[in-house]
């Protein structure tokens, strides 16, 4: 995933009292009626004791593989889902989008020029290009690396000791927030050296801008991901150098002047067209509004995408299939989206909401799974702060397995359906704890053996729970 | 490292009373004078306040880099290191040492057809050759992959199975014992499969063998290390894929076959001239006797070699520099010995034992530091089980920094002081819990990054009180 909004990992802690209370008597028959609730805990169960997103995932991952947008494999995905969806009895619609196509091609990189260099030795550096770069010369580029640790110095060295060189944005991905759990709020502060990092190299003359990883691995993955050039200026190839590269440069920097060859050869290709799915599960009584469940299609291609994202994408579709097989029916409709394209540009997202956004009175609220399938602690949503004192028994049927807070984040939840809570959409995600998420997110490492049979049964469950209830629940929502 | 003669982490443990006993008086006069306990306090201190092993270690793995046996900085690194040890006053001696010259070439392989793929997909393969295999053509080979568990299902299968297929060896290194803290037994019983794969595959007519990784990594790092070649069966290709690439491939393999395209390229050069270096602190009492501490200065090629074996012989070096810093002078000759080309077939070793063998009956003690950095528990020891009873004052120096055990251990403790320990002499190593270290050993995470500053320095004290106690011991050791 990528953060449109960043999140703020430190949001209000909304911690929703989960009294117990009999099965046999709904205490908020004005929100739940007895059946749902009933329903409810039929639903917890089968999610967490099946196993239908857990083999849906490895489906995705294992057989189809990395799904970058505009790739065979990205086209096929859509087709598989839509076939599943279908064999469910959904409505199902593929709707059109024009997504980036960009290819990776070589990726090398060397040390030519040390201090204390044994002679003859060259240095293996282990590095990706960021999606949407530009390539170098297919021979590569020679130049002397300058290694700054964020913004601020690059300005304080400006035109004279940058022009002509390789900058090395050293920002230190946060280990220390990871190790406490949040890993994104790390991931939020040095994904902008990523982003933002090649024009503002190339603004002072740069000829390539390499960044430390922005992730929390330590097993020399480099970690991919998009990047954006700013207009009005020169665009240079850019990569993404691993934690201990990044940390061997910085101290042969330290030394001596340091030399790199750097080969990137990455091509953008014409958009093809691809789909966002949308699957609707039709409500009984108020068909016409939404409950969105959702997760993204496309992945990064260093790996085969399984936590980012066919966990979530799967954990999503796992909710009709549940329903389907314990004979239930919402009241409102729960459409599942799988959305193509949120890793490079999120267009499947800007699509759907250039077709919607008339129609959002009449989307009731909207879930996205895409922070991967560690044990979910709970949920998170955005809207209005006082939506939490409808959750109480949302949370008391998730107390089984250990899902239990509800945190209040005011940016946002995913970036998916970013555009509908910005325009008033009740927004919801599965809580996570973030202390493994980024040691494998957009690097090599995130294949379908991250994923634990047990836990993605856990997201399958929060978000079941939240889009039935959610679809049955009745009031309206406060907007 | 690699184990010659496996060593079972299962030895008996054998923890020495350490007893609390009054610094102003030797409980044990007649192992260890006044003089030498007050003077290991110092040692133990100084080692574990001190940076010299770490800098030594950053020197040789930042700086130099990887130190593959033949290579320009294997060769750089007998110079720097025999340089050091002229610094410090000591007699050195370079041993010439006749080494196998073995270099990467390139390696990738790509599934090219399985059962459920994207029309127009391949899939990566994330494969590393082993040491010593012979190559693919440069354009690669193309054939089935038949997986099998371990040998017996390699035999059952036979010859009409095997002919023609590439057969992947999904041996898998036991997770469960390495969280356990006995990596070592989880590599033992997997590396027999890196070792001897390719000739067992071989003899039913395989075209090349891939093994999953002999080591704990799970972030899709591939471990190289040293294969061996049957006589008179056919040479074929080897390399190890990644864990994750290992389970995706079996998996998909129950589910139809699987082609793999593999290209292998490395080339085995001429034998190359090096050395081992070998530097004698002259004892005061008995110069002939000798107490050799010791690590090796080769290593594998996919990143720096810092856990294995830079920190090793730094922090084996360190011991002469400790002492000459302290003014102390060993009653035996403290003899460091930097060991060339351990891991690619031990010619180092054989060179001087093939030199010494005659002299074995002088080598007092032998001390080999050659399973990383981490926190040292203690020692272990090799030789006679009554060895024990000679420890209990060297452990009580060693309370301060945590490392109380010392651990029997009939097989031998270390690859290159084998042949020295099978001739009878006392042998020793730090102990380790390896729950961390075959993460990062034979694959491209091996960086200085993975080496703590206090650790080190903390095995820097366990061969430093090891080294300078059984160089100044009062009795000969029972062999």
């Amino acid at each position: 995933m990528i953060m449109k909004s960043l999140i703020s990992a430190f949001g209000l802690f909304c911690a929703v009292a989960a009294a117990t209370f009999a099965q046999t008597t709904s205490p908020t028959p004005e929100l739940y009626s007895q059946k749902t609730l009933d329903d409810l805990v039929r639903i917890q169960k089968a999610a967490t004791s099946g196993t239908y997103a857990y083999d849906q995932a490895r489906y995705m991952s294992a057989t189809i593989g990395p799904r970058l947008s505009g790739s065979n494999e990205a086209a096929f995905a859509v087709q598989y889902v839509a076939d599943q969806m279908r064999k469910l009895g959904l409505d199902v619609k593929l709707q059109k989008v024009m997504v980036p196509h960009w290819v990776r091609g070589v990726e090398t990189a060397q040390l030519t020029e040390w201090h204390g260099m044994p002679p003859g030795a060259t240095r293996n550096v282990v590095v990706t290009a960021l999606g949407h770069s530009i390539a170098t010369p297919s021979s590569g580029i020679t130049a002397d690396v300058v290694v700054v640790n964020d913004f601020a110095e690059l300005d304080r060295l400006g035109r004279k000791n940058i022009e002509g060189k390789i900058v090395l944005f050293n920002y230190k991905y946060d280990m220390g927030l990871q190790a406490s759990g949040f890993g994104l709020a790390a991931y939020g502060q040095a994904v902008a050296y990523r982003t933002n990092g090649a024009s503002a190299a190339a603004k002072y003359g740069a000829v390539a801008a390499i960044v430390r990883s922005a992730g929390g691995s330590q097993s020399r993955l480099a970690h991919t991901g998009l990047m954006r050039y700013q207009d009005g200026i020169p665009k240079i190839p850019t990569g993404a150098v691993t934690f201990e590269d990044s940390e061997t440069i910085a101290y042969l920097s330290a030394l001596g002047p340091v030399k790199m060859h750097l080969t990137l050869t990455p091509q953008t290709l014409p958009p093809v067209e691809s789909y966002n799915v949308i699957a609707d599960m039709k409500g009984s009584e108020k068909p016409n509004e939404y409950v969105i469940v959702s997760g993204h299609l496309d992945s990064w291609d260093l790996a085969q995408g399984a936590i980012d994202d066919a966990a979530g994408v799967a954990a999503a579709y796992s909710v009709p299939a549940i329903l389907k097989d314990l004979g239930l029916r919402p009241k409102r409709t729960i459409r599942f989206i799988a959305w193509m394209d949120e890793e490079q540009g999120g267009t499947g997202s800007d699509a759907y909401y250039a077709e919607e956004k008339g129609n959002v009175a009449n989307h009731f609220a909207a879930i996205e799974a895409d922070l991967g399938a560690s044990h979910p602690i709970g949920f998170k949503f955005s809207g209005k702060p006082e939506l939490a004192r409808y959750f109480g028994p949302l949370v008391t049927v998730l107390r089984p397995q250990g899902a239990v807070l509800a945190q209040y984040q005011p940016g946002g939840v995913g970036s998916d359906i970013g555009p509908l809570t910005n325009d008033g959409v009740p927004s919801f995600a599965p809580f996570f704890n973030e202390q493994t998420y980024f040691k494998y997110h957009h690097n090599a490492a995130d294949t379908f053996d991250k994923i634990d049979r047990g836990e993605i049964g856990e997201v399958s469950g929060v978000v079941a729970v939240l889009a039935y209830g959610l679809a049955n629940l009745e009031q309206p929502l406060p907007r």
